[in-house]
């Protein structure tokens, strides 16, 4: 089992897409985890450190897959 | 059974996106088509009228997902 961390900031593009993987991951393999970096700071860095540029991004065996744009990591960081 | 339709261009981006769908789809739930538009341009207009505007992107119950950055589409139509 990997882990899959999808990184968001509740904006509705990310809602799309988190919707999706709930749908679509195969979850015999995945175990997903939504961090939402508005409400959850701490994470931020360690999505910056994983490539993360925007959200919402998807984290998968140490990959970054900007899917859709919904905001930058940097309007995250106030 | 629903149909997940992968648009691509053949590209190191397009080819990363692709082999992270091949492993994380949840196949017991979608079967995963690829398009290279490079090779098929007669899928672009679809691909368009879908939503899709760069490549790599995923279909998926009528949603597109634009996942990182490959090519735009314009740029595959000469």
């Amino acid at each position: 089992m990997s882990n899959a961390v999808f990184y968001h900031a509740g904006c509705p593009v990310c809602l799309g897409a988190e919707q999706m993987l709930i749908n679509a991951l195969d979850r015999n393999k995945y175990q997903l985890e939504s961090v939402h970096l508005g409400e959850q700071a701490d994470r931020i860095a360690a999505a910056e450190a994983a490539g993360v540029v925007s959200v919402p991004a998807l984290v998968l065996d140490d990959q970054v897959f900007h899917i859709n744009f919904g905001a930058a990591l940097t309007a995250l960081k106030s």
